[in-house]
């Protein structure tokens, strides 16, 4: 199967603390990186990964809060240093440009790479981003500013052909692309030889949602049905939700009902408040609800 | 003897590395700290250190190369977030406020202390900060921009009477500033007691100057004649003395030449460039001219 790994870079939230960097994953899908968020730090931790800086060529930042988005200037300046060449596409709200342009006015000015931000909104799903095999959606949060979080799908791919029943029935070349888009194949002498016969099914397309960050909401269900891993902010315990509500995180028992809902296979809970000295407390609150449930933490990856 | 310690957090160069954080110190003068230069993850490695954050009232920055300065605005958030209310002060180059006033705008609009930008010209040696016990005067380096180093000196304490032989001549409340002043006292018999008789001098008061980034210059000899302490960037070794030039950078060797003219006592070298997989390597090099030297590193806190 191809690669499809989620990389977690820092998995605290707004303060970071020993433990935890501010939030930052690299999604590696058949060995293009896609960055999700940029906080402080975040060039370090992605050179531990030992992920190659070169594949990452699309950067998505959920919302402009310091802890998702201020490792930006670094990264970008060491891809300069590098000798990085290829254009680095940013995908951000709008104002994404009044923070980074004046940093880059002053630091980066023989940069030798183009950094290109590409705006996006933030009140209903939008294809932000397409590829041969990939597509990445954004996924309309509610937090205290605009948020969304992302939406990686890969796309299906077409039946593979069972060589030896190919050569068998003397399918000519000209059918082979019908046949690997699942129709049947029929004889010069008028016998259908059915697809099923002639191909195995491809494996089903991927897919992962993270969604960070954000108060508890429903809306988001439908979009990340049945998805094969969700991440889902998990600020809180139940026991703050009041705060959790107050600051527009959620809890982690709030995030295993949203996995539960919208029956996603795993579920991966991160951007853990500094206030809790053990994050076993997350995980365990919302194994009550969703069993099958993992904590990130710093230098996880995850195989879809 | 009055705590005066120095806090490495990274001591790596402009490629941080999964070894060394980019540039910022921590120096500890009986509890008040002082920050210099805050490159990315300083915060992290600020709240390893154990130090607290509300013991920091002055940041210098030596100069706007990323390196130094991107751990701002994480750090500034971070100590919002904690309810600081007193007023930080940051000593930088006037263009500090291109850089940080757009930050600040856009995620610190309700911060609850202020951040005061306090401008110094970087020509000629000034006085930035003094108080009680302490004064901070820039050293002029020659970098690619305009950049500083800083010299912390002690101030010269009185010194200390001896309260047996006080009383013993009885020396008149009214006298006694002029004797730790170091003068005699001349009983009203006309008897002349000599100071050493009354007092033990107070400890000699301590210096400690860092230099980062400059290129090899003896112009700060003068300045730095003598301290207890010497930080000097080390980025290279000698066989990259052309790139070192071409970068405005030093050598190991060039840093312990500089150490031995200026009859330093100890040389602490840091700043090391991301390319060696080992720094023994500026060690060796620099104890070949200047024995009595260390390597920074992540951690390290050295009491002058």
């Amino acid at each position: 199967m191809e690669k499809f790994d989620v990389h977690i870079l820092g998995c605290g939230s707004a303060l970071p603390t020993t433990r935890h960097f501010p939030t930052s994953q690299v999604v590696n899908l058949r060995d293009k990186l896609f960055m999700i968020d940029c906080g402080e730090g975040t060039q370090m931790q992605f050179r531990r990964s030992k992920l190659k800086f070169s594949r990452l060529n699309h950067i998505f930042i959920s919302h402009l809060h310091g802890d998702h988005c201020f490792g930006l200037p670094g990264l970008i300046s060491t891809f300069g240093m590098l000798g990085r060449t290829a254009e680095l596409c940013i995908h951000a709200h709008k104002d994404m440009s009044k923070y980074l342009d004046p940093v880059l006015d002053y630091f980066c000015q023989h940069l030798p790479y183009k950094v290109t931000l590409i705006p996006f909104g933030t009140k209903k799903p939008e294809l932000i981003y397409e590829d041969r095999s990939l597509t990445v959606t954004t996924i309309p949060l509610k937090h205290r500013v605009p948020c969304c979080g992302f939406l990686f799908e890969e796309k299906a791919e077409r039946n593979h052909i069972i060589r030896d029943m190919i050569d068998f029935y003397q399918v000519p070349v000209s059918q082979m692309n019908r046949i690997k888009n699942g129709e049947d194949f029929i004889t010069p002498e008028g016998e259908v030889v059915p697809n099923s016969r002639l191909t195995i099914p491809a494996t089903p397309p991927r897919r992962y949602a993270y969604c960070s960050d954000t108060i508890y909401t429903e809306k988001i269900v439908d979009q990340i049905q049945g998805v094969d891993l969700l991440f889902h902010e998990a600020t809180f315990t139940q026991a703050e939700l009041p705060r959790a509500k107050e600051t527009y995180h959620t809890t982690a028992r709030q995030a295993a009902q949203i996995a539960l809902t919208a029956n996603v296979k795993k579920l991966l809970l991160g951007h853990f408040s500094a206030r809790y000295e053990d994050d076993l407390i997350f995980l365990q609150e919302a194994k009550e609800i969703f069993p099958v449930c993992q904590l990130a933490k710093e230098g996880l990856y995850i195989n879809i």
